[in-house]
């Protein structure tokens, strides 16, 4: 007969600073396309090899000449200078400026050497067949940029370890980097254990079956935090199989997912499975925070392992909670701000002090504000998280909150 | 002699508006595996071919029993029951509970026939062998969860045009579905066009070339909108180049960028390039934004085409206004709100009115709050971008915001 569980429950974030003691994650790197890099996470700061911009050039369209010939110009007294032509883009300039010369040039044009300054074509007035009048001074340096104003080279352009973003790539393929050095994204492996459980693709649920979900959903959340998810597929209720499908996948990943099954046999496998993964072990059983409250977290040999309840809910949830910070821990990461939403809550949600409770919410537009609906299920199923758009997060010190609370809503 | 262009500009919202009124979206679609289908948009609703949950079964570790055995029990006057047995996970129960009796039952296990709630564990007690004491009353239905509770079979369970998260994955695979009819991403054609770009895999850059990162940066943005990018090139200033390229892309893309160097000929080619892709053509030259201002907005044949500045600064935050919503629209979507971060502004930022400002910022941490400090680049190359966190957005009607001022930061 078993008996109830009775943990020595610590919030999530104690339970990770006990891991951040013992974890010392060493992501392995590869090298690739630059242009292939988007959203992936720099292994090394990059320097520039070279200076941007390559040379002097003009930041409008216009007029290059020499500053000094326009000295005193205005509306009313132009300065009259001589065309002596167009400088075409894509090519060093084939002309120069004299004194009282200029020559039209486009924006990013290439500067000729004579030249200091650029006035716009706005700032200028056709007066003869090559003949122009500027009509207000330009002082040296006006609309140019100098060769390397932007980036010297030898210049540390990008800090490791940060994700790539759009202009990220175009800064590095701009100074002519084709490639770079990229962490390898964490593996997440996930073994579900259960002898209810069977595989999705089940026509049909015999009495007492349900399908897996949880390899998939754990699997989704994995891609979404830009991991590789590694399906491990179902073990069943007996040991020696938990604990063969669990070390061949603890070998293949960098972090390990278990979601044991309901049974009791099953929930207690998972504490003796974990333990002949490696050394330390259990760090933590028991989180302050529900749903998840029977959460494992272990680390074996330098990997984390992870114990989730069985109830998808409850696994995902869980798993929202502990996998961003264990994949920017593994990536050498800062976790980004969550993304929240202002919502006024429609009725009163309880919690208790001393737990952390995630309550499912939808929001709808009501009085051209956001208004938050807890969504209470009594069964807990998968459903619930369906219907929501995001989670109300009641503080570990909060008994709750009132209904007309103004909350954060996180959003999915 | 070019003249300055002058424009008509519209605020962005007005050019969508105008292209709305157009455009007929129509995404064609495609069935993958559930399993794959994470962050893709559902197609059509979908109806469940099940009940959920498949049969009654317990939302607790406890007995099942039948509730009447137990009505009136208490901590001081406890009902004795039999314990007949264990039910078995995973399997419909062998046994059943007559007057009397309990049966030990897991957490998602399947109801006895004659049971008709169950107690918890931690409300019950051992009194003998196989007899247990329950200090509680359980009602009717307590901790049961009854056949199709959450979802009956012909219901609709996801409505159609909605991107899937890990939940929806789930709750797909629950109920037998593994396959799903999801909207092909839109392709979004990219084609740059300059005699001054160079592909970026040149190892130097003559004097007055520069390395076309347009495509690049305008790729990782469409991926990270969940679309497809069709790299197309550079077309060099020669208009039957360009014609011929913008055809051959147009064809094979749903939506169709070009970015236009910064050569009249290029600029001018372009209006006349998207002339001869189809009807009705240019909707709108000039936008109230800056950077941003010559950008055109088109409709060939039902296809959008947007001309942008060729800017590297300017082509990627046009793109970043206009991409999102054109696949938006596409996909039959409605925009999600976007991140934004309260910060207080380091230093004032001058604007004008009737034009929407976009001004990049970095954030830093100053007294226990975020501080905006705007990047002001003389060159506007992407090294701006690169520096910056977020962008800090000017109404129309805003002159500026002051020194002090809170802002939302737009995330990048």
């Amino acid at each position: 007969m078993p008996s109830p569980e009775f943990f020595q429950v610590v919030p999530v974030s104690d339970a990770l600073r006990h891991l951040d003691s013992h974890w010392q994650p060493a992501p392995l790197s590869e090298t690739i396309a630059t242009a292939d890099a988007f959203d992936r996470v720099l292994a090394a700061d990059v320097v520039s090899p070279e200076q941007v911009p390559a040379f002097r050039k003009s930041t409008v369209d216009g007029y290059a000449l020499r500053a000094a010939d326009t000295f005193g110009a205005s509306q009313s007294l132009p300065a009259f200078l001589t065309v002596r032509g167009e400088l075409t883009m894509g090519q060093a300039p084939d002309l120069d400026v004299g004194a009282g010369e200029a020559l039209l040039i486009h924006t990013g044009g290439m500067l000729p050497a004579s030249a200091n300054a650029v006035v716009m074509i706005e700032h200028t007035q056709a007066s003869g067949e090559s003949e122009i009048e500027v009509l207000r001074a330009a002082a040296p340096g006006e609309n140019v940029i100098q060769a390397g104003e932007d980036v010297s080279a030898g210049q540390t352009m990008l800090a490791g370890r940060q994700r790539l973003r759009p202009q990220d790539i175009g800064a590095l393929l701009s100074v002519g980097i084709p490639s770079v050095a990229v962490l390898r994204p964490a593996r997440i492996g996930i073994l579900s254990c259960g002898d209810e459980l069977l595989p999705p693709e089940a026509e049909s649920t015999p009495p007492g079956k349900v399908r897996d979900i949880n390899a998939y959903t754990l699997s989704a959340l994995t891609q979404k935090l830009g991991a590789t998810p590694l399906r491990l597929g179902i073990a069943s209720d007996d040991f020696a199989d938990y604990q063969r499908r669990a070390r061949d996948g603890f070998a293949a990943c960098d972090i390990l997912l278990l979601s044991a099954g309901s049974s009791v046999s099953a929930r207690d496998y998972t504490r003796d499975v974990i333990a002949g993964l490696g050394q330390p072990g259990v760090l933590q059983h028991g989180l302050a925070t529900k749903p998840g409250k029977p959460t494992i977290l272990a680390l074996c040999d330098n990997k984390p392992v992870i114990g989730l309840p069985g109830n998808p809910v409850s696994a995902l949830l869980v798993a929202r909670q502990l996998l961003p910070a264990l994949i920017a821990r593994h990536d050498g990461q800062t976790l980004p701000a969550p993304r929240l939403l202002s919502a006024r809550l429609s009725q009163r949600v309880a919690s208790v002090t001393g737990r952390e409770d995630w309550v499912a919410v939808s929001l709808s537009e009501r009085e051209g504000r956001l208004q938050a609906q807890p969504i209470f299920g009594k069964s807990n199923l998968i459903f619930t998280l369906v219907e929501a758009d995001g989670l109300l997060r009641v503080p570990l010190n909060t008994g709750g909150y009132d209904a007309g609370s103004l909350i954060d809503v996180l959003m999915f």
